[in-house]
């Protein structure tokens, strides 16, 4: 049956992935008409379900799957995001989409204690405003004005997308939580190598990584690339070179954190002129926040002593602090028992990249799963997932709805404990 | 007589940095109208040191002081170029000319057993049609078709703006040499930081580095920043930045080597994501021909090694190479018996730019003479001479005046022994 539903869902997220706002690649933003079609792609699957299916107020895809009890019983939601990066995948998002739907079907109408919301979040990747998530902040009335007045390349702003969506959709739901929803889970794609490097299907997270970004300007002085003997040189991307090659060493003697250069900029920038400025980024991320600033201390502090030596200066500046994200130590044995119940070793992980548990996890117990992603490939055409994982993850995700009957019946209907 | 010559020097190359074909900067272009008015500004200054003024029909503003003898006689040519690079300071080029001017005018009238051409060179920077030299490659006959067919940003061909500026100076003459030219002679500030650093007024040049210039690509993987472990990264920047530190290492173990890397292009150069493909530029120069080609293979072969032991790969192509030009041994000895007899002290040096002499020098036995610049400073607005190392320059240039008399006395009129 597992392998039956994975089968569906690959084939699924190939139909999804046909909807798209950009022709010849996968692009989905933030109610777009392609991010429509794919809530009219699936409405008829998750009906046939036995499930309810509205959009909300923020254009989130919401589908409900009633209780056995009655209607003030407790709910447990289920999602990811139905928006992409440009030229992405087929499988970051949608996945988690269609494996609530995959579980539901796998009950094969049974009806469990508790009801299963099903939620295909509008915006995770912050691709149409540069913001990302607004899909979940609306779900925990986190949209500030700030938020609201992010305009995108053609200068609507949000609030003004979101109005002319509602007058399209004047039946569209509120946006909040739906009432007594206890706990939330995430199916993902990994987007990372490291279950591949394990050989395992499946990965328990039970943190999202604490972010830090910053920008160094190195300052040297430009020169002539014929006429300056090598020790009169005060030659910024050299500095700035040895610093990247120490910012690879520092991260290495972190265990769990990783730091990124992902941009140089070299002024003059001619072929035959000394740079005499280098602009960096760097991104570094850690499950421990204290690990994360001591990090980044020892990062930025080697570039203050190699800019020092060399008779040149660095300007730091931090732009960006995201803490890190526990999730529930309740929900991740939770999940950890059920794919043990379910026959596969995991690995449990930290998430480097950031995700809908990140910012549903500070108002609801959560649990998040990663399928391993072959090649480590995201956010890419390639991106791919094997059926064999999927198949796992549905038999998996199957023993944790049990386990969370269970877990509810034995803590009073408090999945906090 | 020297400190006045310096002065008016001085203001001279001030009066002509007025002549600029963009507002707000030093610009001066290949047959522009800056360039013309240039011509017109010089033409008196030469005309009442008793010189015959012309241009030529490349666009070479040439003087000729008439020797004592005959027309017959020996011609010693002094010169540098009066085009500029954009933004520009007001002496590299323009200094050499007006030394040539400044040491006619010392002589007071006197009249040598031989004869002084005084050059200023069309184009040596070769901004407005990507290819230098096109003065000095026209006085020696080596202005081919592809150097005609080069366009500018306007789509107009180097022939073209020729055959425009011909039928607007009908009267220009031929670019060729002067009949019985004997030796060349190149004033120029040095562009370079070497003077100052040693603290003396002037260089004498013995060689004109060989250059050698390079493509490198990087190829890693490209990554998520958060979910990819330090370890199983393989990350073009860091790769790259590592050689980088490894090229200014082996340029230092090779006396008298410079080696630059002024470009850095990062793909696909996000904040967060581990960058998949690094692009580098490399500019090797060196003296000896050999030694460049050496520590080029040498700068190669570290890519390759690095790569390798980082699980990537990386291409690299050549796409430059100009071969040293060492200057005649007698008229770089001639130029140090010269500066010695003035009084200084001086550095014998390579150029590590190319200059009009590297053009002149495969012709005409060639000296040059660098002055010293201040900050090492050059194409630059606050590029800067000294006034004493101009009269410095011009003391050694008297001397070299009498020098080459004697020296063509003693042999017979040649230069070449």
């Amino acid at each position: 049956m597992a392998r039956d539903g994975a089968a569906t869902i690959l084939v699924r997220c190939k139909a999804i992935a046909a909807c798209t706002d950009k022709h010849g690649e996968i692009l989905r933003t933030f109610l777009s008409p392609a991010m429509e079609e794919v809530h009219q792609r699936m409405r008829p699957w998750f009906e046939a379900a036995g499930m309810t299916v509205n959009v909300d107020r923020v254009g989130n895809f919401r589908a409900f799957y009633l209780s056995a009890a009655d209607t003030d019983s407790a709910c447990l939601l289920i999602g990811s995001h139905l928006d992409t990066v440009p030229n992405a995948g087929a499988y970051d998002g949608v996945l988690g989409v269609l494996m609530g739907l995959a579980l539901v079907e796998a009950l094969g109408g049974r009806r469990l204690p508790y009801s299963i919301e099903v939620i295909g979040f509008s915006d995770e990747e912050g691709t149409r405003f540069g913001v990302p998530f607004i899909g979940s902040q609306a779900l925990v009335n986190r949209l500030d004005d700030a938020l609201l007045n992010c305009k995108d390349a053609n200068g609507i702003m949000v609030g003004e997308a979101l109005t002319r969506y509602r007058a399209k959709h004047p039946k569209a739901v509120e946006s909040s939580l739906v009432q007594n929803t206890k706990a939330y889970i995430e199916f993902h794609i990994e987007q990372g190598p490291v279950l591949e490097s394990k050989d395992m299907a499946l990965g328990v997270v039970e943190a999202l990584a604490g972010q830090r970004r910053c920008r160094l300007v190195f300052h040297g002085s430009p020169g002539h690339a014929g006429t300056t003997p090598m020790m009169l040189r005060r030659d910024a991307l050299a500095a700035a070179a040895e610093w990247i090659t120490r910012v690879e060493m520092i991260a290495s003697e972190f265990e769990g954190l990783v730091a990124t250069v992902g941009q140089v900029f070299v002024e003059p920038g001619g072929v035959n002129v000394i740079p005499g400025v280098t602009r960096c980024s760097l991104d570094v991320r850690h499950a421990d926040d204290v690990v994360c600033r001591k990090a980044l201390e020892a990062i930025l502090n080697e570039a203050r002593v190699t800019t020092t030596r060399r008779g040149l200066t660095v300007d730091t500046a931090e732009y960006h602090t995201q803490p890190a994200v526990h999730l529930n130590p309740t929900m991740v044995a939770l999940a950890e028992n059920s794919v043990r119940q379910a026959g596969y070793s995991f690995l449990r992980m930290t998430s480097g990249a950031g995700h809908d548990a990140m910012v549903i996890a500070p108002h609801l117990p959560s649990a998040m799963l990663f399928l391993r992603s072959p090649g480590g490939i995201s956010h890419h055409p390639d991106e791919s997932v094997l059926k064999s994982d999927v198949a796992a993850a549905i038999h998996a995700g199957l023993c944790f709805l049990d386990n969370v009957a269970s877990f509810l019946n034995d803590n009073g209907g408090d999945l906090r404990a």
